[in-house]
């Protein structure tokens, strides 16, 4: 039957079978392996081209989901990518395949919500497809940016040196799904009791309405800082600084008490017996940005409520650490959250 | 349980609920409701952006359907897109979701058939999504091309006194897709016997390798002939003409004795107790070129083999009509392959 794709796991597979593909055009600037393909389309700005898919029963469970919000998101997690660049969205297309099970209304209501999105970071949808699909729903958008030459962030520019900061905070996401599945598996054995989500309404917006974090871009534009590399958290974390570090061929170090978690991000997750950490490197779906910065602009860093310098860029050989509290270091190593794993 | 989407149908639905979507950038030349949306990212050219999607057991049947072949039919009927706006491919995105029972080496295959189609057509994958499905394959292409602002072909750009034009011909597509599942259910019945597809192997190419037609594009422009309107057939010449009428407010005549249909075609539909006309008519998956060409050119077009002059573009109020051999007039509704219908 060949090799099973759990062998490989994601990020292989897709160097795997893209490898052989050949260049042909001069405007591309980069292709495959960041948050966004960017091309060169005219003198004054970069294009960027990004693309994500959401699976019903992989990305998301209708019985806890609203349409609208999970529309939003939809466009969400693709202008996360273009935040990852630097870059200002300006279009997306939409292409859904659907089951008969979905009615016009339940449409309109996922369409609400891509309306929703496209109207806040002013966003034009420009094309799409329609399709009926043998179960469930899945939606598939690219999102097309700009980004100056300049001002463009890779995945691949981290200084030995750097600071290595991060936006909001982490683990909410994560935490916000837990509690949405255990009180599904609840509600399965027991109808009548009702979903009690009183003092944890912060995990299910972070969970079920992200927002891509174009406000920090501007609070680092303003404060005349670019960063060097970033990327969008949304495999957690500890998968996003493996990819930071492997193509800018540079190592980390990542203070444990300096992730930024949420009070309720750390109560729930102790509710779950978890160390709030652990949801803060490997649960994925934050959308916050993980960036490098030079270290002469720590002083301005230090005066952004919203942004948390958490560790420093190191030479490759030392490895990527994550230095807890007691000064003991440990192995960072990729557990994000891999779409054929889970 | 609300509307069924089947009441509404699938040009209908996408009209409801993408209308709603407010324009906010002056580079949008043409949005939603074309063969691609249109953009002006720099002065020279016009960026044209396409999406497809391809879903499993919808749009094919993996029993008898060759990952290659399905990989290069998934480039294809994108680029077909961008061939219908008068345009060069140079990029796609590739996106894909697919179910535990695709092995790594099943999908290479899938990708050696994008491949062979990025080769041909020197386009160059710059980005995508790989995901799992609960069940199934899905693939969501993205593709960008460009077109001289003076050379698009829109849907809408029709003047009564036009010849239409059908490149190659029709119908033989569709009739791979019943040759195949005719067999295919024969080996269900009885898989002792082996399918003979012999003096039928044009059909079966039709079906499971289109190629768009950029070669009559080079032909058109060597010859001095730039249509005014074009669209690409995917859903059946009745579907695309109803598209152009509509989108141009006009009218059209077309000749049946006049559709271009190959002689296996004829033959095979026959064999299925089908008016060859019908398979041409409503049998889409071509993926030739429909367009409409200034009268004036009707000297050139004579000389051009591959290239049909079909009908007349007439006013509105004439409405679209069929001529038959005897010269009886027949209403052309949309009867074209409408993924929700079927």
């Amino acid at each position: 039957m060949g090799t099973p794709i759990s062998e490989l796991g994601e990020f292989r597979l897709i160097d795997r079978i893209t490898s052989p593909f050949p260049k042909f055009h001069n405007e591309t600037i980069r292709g495959i392996g960041d948050d966004a393909a960017v091309l060169k389309l005219n003198s004054e700005n970069y294009t960027i081209i990004t693309t994500d898919v959401l699976v019903e029963g992989i990305h998301f469970n209708l019985v806890y989901t609203p349409l609208k919000h999970l529309g939003y998101k939809a466009v969400a997690v693709n202008l996360s990518d273009i935040a990852a660049m630097n870059g200002t969205p300006k279009y997306i297309t939409v292409s859904i395949a659907l089951s008969a099970k979905f009615s016009v209304e339940a449409i309109e209501q996922l369409y609400s919500g891509i309306l929703a999105a496209c109207e806040k970071y002013h966003v034009e949808l420009i094309g799409g497809d329609t399709s009926s699909s043998m179960t469930g729903l899945m939606i598939s958008i690219t999102a097309i940016g700009e980004v100056l030459p300049q001002k463009v962030t890779y995945r691949s520019s981290a200084k030995v040196g750097d600071l290595i900061c991060v936006s909001g905070d982490l683990g909410a996401a994560y935490l916000g799904l837990q509690l949405l599945e255990r009180e599904y598996k609840l509600f399965k054995d027991t109808p009548e009791i009702q979903p009690d989500f009183s003092t944890k309404e912060y995990l299910l917006e972070r969970q079920l309405k992200p927002e891509p974090r174009f406000d920090i871009l501007k609070t680092l534009n303003d404060a005349g800082i670019c960063p060097h590399a970033m990327i969008d958290i949304s495999d957690g974390l500890s998968s996003e600084i493996n990819h930071i570090c492997t193509k800018s061929n540079v190592g980390a170090k990542i203070y444990a008490h300096k992730i930024p978690i949420d009070t309720v991000t750390s109560i729930t997750a102790e509710e779950f017996n978890m160390a709030p950490e652990t949801a803060a490197l490997h649960g994925g779906e934050d959308y916050e940005l993980l960036f490098t910065v030079n270290a002469d602009h720590l002083n301005k860093l230090l005066t952004i409520p919203s942004i948390s310098i958490i560790g420093m860029i190191t030479e490759a050989h030392e490895g990527i650490k994550l230095i807890l509290q007691g000064g003991n270091e440990v192995d960072l190593s990729t557990k994000g959250w891999d779409a054929f794993l889970s």
